[in-house]
């Protein structure tokens, strides 16, 4: 089962840089890099210690590529657990393609998206929860997801569910042992410490289940819906919401910036906006389709930000008031059809105010925001606000969060499995049709930390990881 | 002089991929790294040896940023001549800013663009002819310009001038010598000597001076001017040219191919092309704005290729001939006006032309390429006639070919120099004005390897890095 060939790849974004990486791993890497490898020193590589590196050539024949440092990583010392080679070359696109050339003639083979993990996982380096975490993380762009991914690739989870399925196991066997002793009658597992455990295992399971709504939307960005007639300062608030997010990737040139218009970050987390243009010209039709679409958008959206300007708030005995009743019956609207939706109300362009009356604003409705996107007056409060919604406390006491579908399945499987165990033992049911159920749980807790996999479900995983990894 | 902080960069792309490098130089770079990076093995970097990695996180505080293998380098032995720290880090964009603002927290800077490599001519590591020729490696796209930037970066092209140079100085303190005893009129400086040795460095110079026209078309392709009406097959003649080239190309995946359309490589020559799709409708008119335009393009290139269809040529007697005058009076008029162009005429589509018609062609004008873009006959000779052009031999013998302006001009003014030298030697004037011009000819010498540098030049040299190297 454990591959005998030696596989190569650009382990570095592609693209030129001051340096790229390539790394090589299986039997041959250290003897197939050697081929192609001139040492400053003269040593050759397979007479060097794991964990040192080399300044010297890549020669192709009399043809000099590169001066390069060569790093050696003797297995099971390495990220595969096979022999590694990491070649530290200058990056140019052009240098990488002749040097990956190069060993490929050698006897290397390109490495499939995601080899040297799987590599990894089949060396035992990583169980699968582990290695699937290390595709989560290179992904990560903000700090909940981050955070959930290293948390996963430390092996938090697994051991969760590790430890879960050997309590399971041991009973398992208990029950197993009874059908051999079964016209005994004898009772091995301890039937009460049996159903504790079963009732301890649903509980974590359920918990670990619902974490998923929580870990999905925090791996993919919380869905966000900001719901506003045009100039109600929708645009300004994202500039003020992205501010300080920009000011700290600015810092550092060249990070990527794709399409930050659509992602804000607060706070660590993600926020994805979901595009409600289209309908901002018609949400003053209070019927018809414009609320319509608004709700279409208000469905996908895990917050919602309705947005309103200030200048629709009018003097009204010692207060404000709205200047028409548009707004807070749409809101009511919004509050009746979705009540589980996390709903912040936003008046805008406070500056436009005089500032006596701010105090003695009052409404029909509840917990109104006020700020002025403009001076960024307020807008702290907003983003405490949107954070409400996410229960940080569960990142920050590093619970665990389960972010991956297939986990989620195995899970829900896995509580099924064990609801019919505990189904069958209030019902008395015999051991053997007891045993059936528990190692189907068992099979399910495997398929996660991938004690049980089959070649589809790895060929799957693996395929979603860049080459390289 | 020396540099006493301590500079950070990412030092691969940016953008997301397995693995990432950041990369920190200076007095502090060891005791910063350790502040930042907790080893798995309980040891503290400052105790491990040079060149060694080493397994651990990278934690801020409470809070682990990622999981990472870190490299040692001890100064002197490192790329910049400082203590040298690489992590190896997953490559998320995240992970990298993260890890970055971290250690600027703990005491680095930002580096400047090419400042690593600054560092390391400022220690001695590398001469500034090196240095620059490291920021052409990066850039370097085909065989050629590689090649050419690997032979400088080894010091192929200072250690000739500054073999020059040394024998110039040794006759330079001589002939200042014999001011010192000019009263009593001896001569220490062999003259008959020290002509040989002008005429050598003239010699040299020359030859570098005139190796810039290739060396620069050789870095920025050389510029080829493919003129024709349209449907002659220019576009499938490209495909046919790039086909090998995408071939090679292609069997890594994520390199990069921007604008390959216009930019091919032949035989390891980059050829870049010269649009002239503005002129195609207008070449049918002889005289008149479309040959101007025509003429225009031609201009900028070094080689013209005329391509026309073979339907265009007619059976005549035993073979064929044009069945119009136009581009046979249109060669001609190129090759009037351009006769040092390097022009090559194409007759596509013979695939169209009975074979046994073709060997008996006869034509007005020599040297006439005949092939199928289509079928791809004929396509070999055609590149195989490209690279005729280019003087390979230089570049197979591992001559020295400047690429650098900065040292293009450095040379021609050394060469104006040593020609003052040599009509003063034949005029002869007295030592102390030779001595005034041969200082004059060192310190142009020593511009190209750096041994004469002002803060501005260094500050232009490495502003074209790209930060991290």
């Amino acid at each position: 089962m454990l591959p005998q060939d030696t596989i190569i790849a650009l382990a570095t974004p592609s693209g030129a840089g001051a340096i790229a990486v390539i790394r090589i791993s299986g039997k041959g890497a250290i003897s197939m890099a050697g081929k192609g490898f001139r040492s400053a020193s003269g040593k050759e590589l397979s007479e060097q210690d794991s964990h040192t590196v080399h300044l010297g050539y890549i020669e192709d024949g009399e043809r000099s590529l590169d001066k390069v440092l060569v790093t050696v990583f003797k297995g099971p010392n390495s990220y595969t657990g096979e022999d590694v080679v990491e070649i530290s070359c200058h990056g140019s696109p052009y240098i990488q393609q002749e040097i990956i050339q190069l060993f490929l003639k050698k006897g290397c083979r390109m490495a499939d998206a995601g080899e040297f993990t799987l590599r990894a996982f089949l060396n035992g380096k990583l169980d699968l929860s582990q290695a699937e975490a290390v595709a989560d993380l290179i992904a990560s762009d903000n700090e909940a997801s981050h955070q959930i991914a290293m948390q996963q690739m430390r092996g938090g989870f697994s051991s969760e569910i590790k430890n879960l399925r050997e309590e399971l196991l041991h009973f398992a066997s208990l029950i197993e042992l009874e059908l051999d002793f079964s016209e005994e009658d004898v009772e091995f597992a301890d039937r009460s410490k049996f159903e504790s455990l079963l009732s301890r295992i649903v509980d974590v399971l359920t918990r670990l289940i619902d974490s998923f709504a929580m870990g999905n939307v925090i791996k993919n960005g919380i869905p966000i819906a900001i719901v506003g007639e045009p100039n109600v300062g929708k645009s300004t608030l994202l500039n003020a919401l992205l501010r300080e997010d920009r000011a700290i990737v600015s810092e550092i040139p060249g990070t990527t910036r794709d399409s930050i218009e659509d992602e804000i970050t607060i706070g660590g987390i993600g926020f994805r906006l979901i595009d409600t243009a289209g309908i901002r010209d018609t949400t003053d039709t209070i019927e018809g389709i414009g609320i319509k679409r608004t709700f279409e958008k208000i469905a996908q959206a895990q917050v919602v930000v309705f947005l309103l300007a200030a200048e629709e708030l009018q003097a009204s005995g010692p207060g404000l008031t709205a200047r028409e009743p548009g707004f807070q019956l749409e809101i009511e609207k919004i509050r009746n059809q979705y009540p589980q939706k996390h709903l912040v109300i936003v008046a805008n362009k406070i500056d436009t105010i005089a500032p006596e009356l701010i105090p003695g604003l009052t409404f029909d409705f509840r917990d109104i925001l006020l700020l002025s996107a403009k001076t960024g007056e307020g807008v702290e409060h907003l983003k405490e606000s949107l954070l409400e919604f996410v229960n940080i406390g569960a990142l920050r006491n590093n619970e665990t969060i389960v972010t991956n579908t297939r986990h989620y399945q195995a899970l829900l499987h896995a509580l099924e499995e064990i609801q019919k165990v505990q189904q069958g033992m209030q019902e008395g049911v015999s051991g053997d049709l007891l045993a059936i159920d528990i190692r189907q749980a068992l099979y399910h807790f495997g398929e996660i930390t991938g004690e049980i996999t089959t070649d589809d479900l790895l060929g799957n995983i693996f395929a979603n990881f860049c080459i390289g990894k």
